[in-house]
């Protein structure tokens, strides 16, 4: 937890005090109004500034989804459909298109690593939706780097409430980023386009009629997850492009008798969507992605490393893991059993817990060249998952990393992480940011170093930033 | 019933033997192997003169969506993201942009006259997603009016079969004209586009796990009907055009774990989804709309319009109406008690019979001029709906319309009809199919008379046709 960014640290935390009643009857209506009403000067300076760290992450992690053969199908498909050129950058390359094209392609693009953000409580990946919408429509509109801040933060809070709104049962079937996100993705544009409040609920009820995204894929490897980010930014950013043209959508999209809760959730929880608005700053409580797979194995990743750092152990040594998590993990990891993909392989324990535990990190590099490496795969078949009560009740608002070791000298070890590293409490610096993001820039070759070391001066300087241009030279 | 067209019809009706097999197994792979592999010599000629009639009937619908605020809406944010001009006709502006652009805007504008066809078993409107995929590209790639037609024909028999699977509980939320015709339009694309079965797979993974559209709109009368199959017909293109360049999708999207059955539907009917594959013609069972309202109102108001010549009733005598209804009807029209705008008009069931009942029809032009005179809002506080065993256990495969009367001298009087007008037993014929078309299309001056006859000459040989071009002459 940070305190400073959880409690009333701005000046004007509550720019409307009305919110909390409206909260109680209409909680939909009471999220519109405050991401409408939503101002700069509302919002803590270290929430600004986590919103710059945000930034940067998604730029690289877009990056890394260069060349991607997903990312690089959607990317032709979609430009296809719109101009050759417009004032919206698409990152892969280099040129630039309409808002919904460049937002569409490089939503795509920014989940496709696996290192882009994760907030706990929600299950959600807010920059994939969220940045690409606000830099499109920025760009477009020749926005301030501090208007594309505050979008961006509009987009989160809103976005993360809505996942967690939909509850646990949601996320057994649906892809939140997917759903939650196109309506996070709206808030942002909906915010950048300045809508007013009932704008905005329209605009909410335009998204939240299009969520969609469905777990299916995964038993496949198929390639729906850059396709569900691509839909909620281009959904949610036309849902408020029309919101400001005059469409209407429904008032009630989030709990009303026929929205999506009724028919996406059996445990939504409508307190969530209207938690401590303009107290509560949701994006703060949001975490970096420190292994290159999905994160409901990092809490058991970083559990096992502790481990086996603290008993100086190789992997040979290992006869067994147990690893002790929620149901989600077991929802989402389970089905995978023997990847077949980089992809896939990021979402599978017992691959993440073999690549630590023989390469010493699961990195971008160790899954393109070792996630089928004989030794991998031994450890990988040592590993089972098993649910652990204590794990499963701390979820999602705490990950907690608990794994149980056996080893071939017989002995019985266990270790355990309350925080993973890149949550808010065990976060990455500055400086630690720019290192991954010059990995993940260098990773597919997506910018030269001094590219990279251009834009995080940028990032470090843009709530000053009068005009957000390109970020990158075109090609 | 058209015995003609749902059985063995044709020489070569069942184009691959081994479909029943695998549809027991894995019914949407026969699904997606079917649609690959029709070819224009499997259809029967009685399908495809129906298919010829419907092409007509949608693209008169479309005309009479000219105008609409929501339609120029969307029609205006659309195109802002796509190229000035392409090979694709947006109908209603007469010109040209990019597949999706067009199937877009033609999509939206194709339901809001409430005029496109409906197919009861599974409560879709196939035509409003179908051909503005089909048209856009044909269009764009230079097709035949008879790989139109198969196309067309292959989304119908998707669609359709996706909806009827979807169960009768997927509609109390969702629009299954969003949800089944994002997959339907995929299956349309995915044809001309000539998908190998695999490819057509991927196409329904990916246009079903974007698949979206729920009800909650009605309630304040909003926009999001034309959303709905922009968004279907949208969507379902990009999935096509995705799954051709080599993107995966899920392979067991509609009744995998984490499906669509699993995540929208409580009881879904595998056995559905490949029913009667190439013997069964879906298309053919497709109702044309007579009045210009809710489908769920029209068994109701052919059974009042009959009882009211049979006895020589005017509206005046009329003391009370009962409508005996299924609880689809109840679930759509119910929360329409007061109607606000002509769109909201077309759900309220009291509205339609009250338009009948005063002015002898419910057409477009009498919801615009009187939906809201005193004398159909009398009539309309007179209409009640109560939930009808036999109504209800026939829906939807049958629409049994069932009024009771008071009169006000005292009597109590009856009528049903067991096929409304349109319906395939009892359809519009090709004169009157025309008459309509020049009725739709003068209603917002959406083409003159000459320029309807030459695309009503066109339609009737649209089978010859050796390249499907523009439509309507360049504005």
């Amino acid at each position: 937890m940070i305190p400073a960014m959880t409690s009333d640290a701005s000046p004007d935390a509550s720019p409307d005090a009305s919110l909390d009643d409206l909260a109680a009857t209409d909680p939909g209506q009471a999220l519109a109004r405050f991401a409408a009403g939503l101002r700069p000067e509302h919002i803590p300076a270290a929430v600004m500034r986590r919103a710059e760290d945000l930034f940067l992450d998604w730029f690289a992690s877009v990056l890394a989804g260069k060349g991607a053969r997903a990312v690089e199908i959607l990317a032709r498909v979609v430009a296809a459909q719109g101009p050759a050129d417009g004032p919206a950058e698409i990152l892969i390359h280099r040129r630039g298109s309409s808002p919904w094209v460049a937002a569409t392609i490089n939503a795509a693009a920014s989940h496709v690593a696996e290192q882009d953000d994760v907030h706990n409580g929600s299950v959600f990946h807010p920059a994939a939706v969220v940045f690409p919408v606000a830099l499109a429509l920025a760009q477009a509109r020749g926005a301030s780097g501090r208007a594309l801040l505050a979008a961006a933060v509009a987009g989160y809070e809103v976005g993360i409430r809505v996942g967690e709104f939909l509850g646990r049962s949601h996320y057994t079937v649906f892809h939140t980023t997917g759903t939650a996100g196109t309506v996070a993705a709206a808030a942002t544009a909906g915010h950048l386009l300045g809508l007013d409040a009932a704008q905005m609920q329209h605009a909410f009820g335009s998204a939240g009629t299009q969520a969609a995204g469905l777990w299916e894929f995964l038993r496949d490897a198929a390639d729906s997850k850059q396709l569900h980010t691509a839909h909620a930014a281009g959904a949610g950013l036309l849902a408020a492009e029309l919101a400001q043209a005059g469409f209407t959508g429904a008032r009630r999209i989030f709990d009303g008798a026929q929205g999506l809760a009724a028919g996406m959730s059996r445990d939504a929880l409508p307190a969530r969507l209207a938690d401590g608005l303009g107290r509560r700053w949701a994006l703060a409580e949001t975490s970096f992605k420190f292994h290159a797979s999905c994160r409901h194995t990092h809490p058991a990743a970083d559990a096992l490393q502790a481990l086996l750092r603290e008993h100086a152990l190789a992997a040979d040594a290992v006869a067994a893991v147990t690893t002790r998590v929620h149901q989600g993990a077991i929802d989402v990891l389970g089905p995978v059993t023997d990847p077949q993909t980089v992809h896939q392989a990021k979402f599978s324990m017992g691959t993440v817990l073999g690549l630590v535990a023989t390469q010493g990190q699961a990195g971008l590099l160790e899954f393109d060249t070792r996630f089928r490496a004989p030794e991998v795969v031994a450890f990988r078949d040592k590993v089972t998952m098993a649910l652990d009560p204590e794990v499963d009740a701390a979820y999602p608002a705490r990950w907690i990393g608990k794994v149980e070791v056996r080893t071939t000298d017989g002995r019985t070890l266990q270790a355990r992480v309350d925080e993973p590293k890149g949550d808010p409490g065990n976060t990455l610096s500055r400086p630690e940011l720019e290192d991954k993001a010059l990995r993940l820039a260098a990773y597919r070759d997506g910018a030269s170093p001094a590219e990279v070391r251009a834009v995080i001066a940028r990032c470090w300087a843009l709530e000053a930033d009068p005009r957000v241009g390109r970020l990158l030279p075109e090609a």
